[in-house]
């Protein structure tokens, strides 16, 4: 019988070191070539309110699946929203817009056995999805960031940013994080709700320069959709950690030596002729539309690294960088099966009924 | 609140006409570009019995995205089947074994609102994928077959050669059906049984020969993996209806006149490298491992046709041929909008809370 599972019962289920162990797991065996992950999808279609002009609405329909063979599971996630594209000052920035009832989103996991095929869990994906980004920069930072790195220089402070955090405590003994984003009291409020989760100072500064200066790792976690972070936030021996693809520019990250992106597939992409005729021309609804210098599929990527087919770090002085370009629908198979495997002990979650799910004839 | 419907009810509710109906509506909107068809992402990965040998098994998770403005909603359907292949006389034939408990299959579709993206349906996949396997045939089989074409030769005669009879009874004033497949007993039966649903004479005969001998349409419905159909079958004015595509060779497809395929969308294929080392050389985890001589890509599709891209029968001579090469996740969202539009009006199926689904967080 599938568990149903809740955001509050999936965190109170997955630590981060447990999410990082998983996915440390994951990468390599993606890395071997025995875990499969495949590109997500996105559909975008029209929707009711769709808008003319520069800042169109659109459904979009996102799935994602991959299977790892060491947990013995397969995941599909996948997430309905209504998005517009709003302009922002960095650019047109896409938000998901709370339109089910409640003012809520729709965003479920569904982990499957490789042993029968049989539906194991049904989870909010809210939850876990956060935890396996944060947990996917955490993996690349144990690999790539200084041993000795103890101070971290934090830009953004939004709900992804407190997982980072979680994830680049795990990976190194972290003393000190300064955190800086444009608001201030949502940077100072960010710091005092988010030291005593992980037993850590954090301190709130009043630039992104001061946020950088003389740290050891540099962790952007943003909805930036142009590249704010240049090549002078740098310093000899810094792992950078980015949480997007348009956070840090072209010449910051080419000189990271190696840079690493966690994965070189791409989405599939399909649009409805429809939204293409009310957006203003160049307009794409992709969810990164900006034409970057870098070619990521061409990078090593973080199963590259974890399998040992790249050297991470060799020196103290040299930069390295990791970006987290694009989530995969495998790690939910990974980090799904641990908090299933959870859940089971501790007797969470609904049973719901299987053979709602299950027919007695095959197409 | 989304509506559970299980196959029983889905079948109470979905009509060919109607199914046929929808499917045109969707191939138009394809052809115009304003609905989003996606391939189909395939993942095959381990399971713990795997054997090892000519004859392997895998976790085959498989799904498929699509969206319909003019229905106003998105689908997603997905199976997680184990399969195994076995050594047929045809070749190696892919079978899902029902491993769910009480020997049962796990194939859902879930359809979306296009308006504010909730969840509006959860239905098991059986009968639906079915009917629009069928469907597609029908609505092919309204554009290319004669206008006065009244007899059928039907080869195959499994579960979905029913719905293949009644698609083409919706798309012509069908007379007479000749029906033969291998097995005497399993014609006989299926003649006896489907004659009545559709109203129409259906006759068992002894051999393929006989069966497509002085008909106006050729239906294939097997799962055969080598073609067995000739050009020898194809009498002038013929329209060739395949339901897949190894049934009809390279020298009967290319006598075709238009020949039209569903889609030049192909699956996204993902494979893990354990499933390859356990398979003899050469062997592909795949749906149609068997190379073909048709460059399927390059052909018209049935949205070219239907939207009056490329002309369809022109004469009374000409040969035509459709073949229903792989599904499309689109057509979900407009045959499963007609079910859940007679779901509502009929007070079908069971509600569920939609909350479970949703979440006050966005990823």
């Amino acid at each position: 019988m599938p568990l149903f599972l809740n955001n509050d019962e999936v965190e109170q289920l997955l630590t981060m070191k447990t999410c990082m162990e998983a996915l440390e797991t994951l990468y390599r065996e993606l890395g071997e070539g025995t875990a499969v992950a495949a590109s997500r999808t996105d559909i975008h279609s029209p929707t009711a309110a769709a808008q003319s002009g520069e800042a169109p609405m659109a459904h979009y329909l996102k799935s994602m699946s991959g299977a790892s063979p060491h947990f013995g599971t397969a995941a599909l996630r996948f997430s309905s929203d209504i998005v517009a594209w709003r302009q922002a000052g960095d650019g047109m920035r896409r938000e998901k817009m709370p339109t089910m009832p409640g003012n809520r989103w729709l965003g479920i996991v569904l982990l499957f056995s490789s042993a029968n095929g049989e539906l194991l869990a049904i989870m909010n994906d809210g939850v876990i999805q956060r935890m396996r980004v944060g947990g996917t920069n955490g993996v690349a930072t144990r690999c790539l960031a200084r041993v000795d790195a103890q101070t971290v220089g934090l830009i953004g402070c939004g709900w992804q940013a407190g997982t980072q955090v979680m994830a680049v405590c795990e990976a190194r003994r972290i003393k000190k994080i300064k955190v800086y984003s444009p608001t201030r009291t949502n940077r100072e409020k960010f710091a005092a709700e988010t030291a005593p989760l992980v037993g850590v100072e954090i301190v709130p500064v009043d630039s992104q320069e001061e946020a950088v200066r003389d740290v050891d790792i540099i962790v952007t976690s943003t909805n930036a959709r142009k590249p704010f972070l240049g090549p002078e936030a740098l310093a000899e021996g810094v792992h950078l950690s980015c949480m997007q693809r348009d956070e840090a520019n072209d010449e910051a990250l080419i000189r990271c030596r190696p840079l690493v992106v966690h994965t070189n597939l791409t989405e599939n992409n399909s649009t409805s002729s429809q939204l293409s005729k009310i957006a203003q021309p160049g307009f794409e609804f992709r969810d990164h539309p900006m034409q970057r210098g870098i070619d990521w599929k061409t990078l090593p990527t973080l199963p590259d690294l974890i399998s040992g087919r790249i050297k991470g770090r060799e020196n103290a002085q040299q930069i390295t960088g990791f970006v987290n370009n694009i989530g995969l629908g495998v790690q939910f198979a990974a980090v799904g099966a641990k908090v299933f495997e959870a859940a089971k002990a501790k007797g969470l979650g609904r049973e719901m009924p299987l053979d709602w799910f299950t027919q007695d004839v095959h197409p």
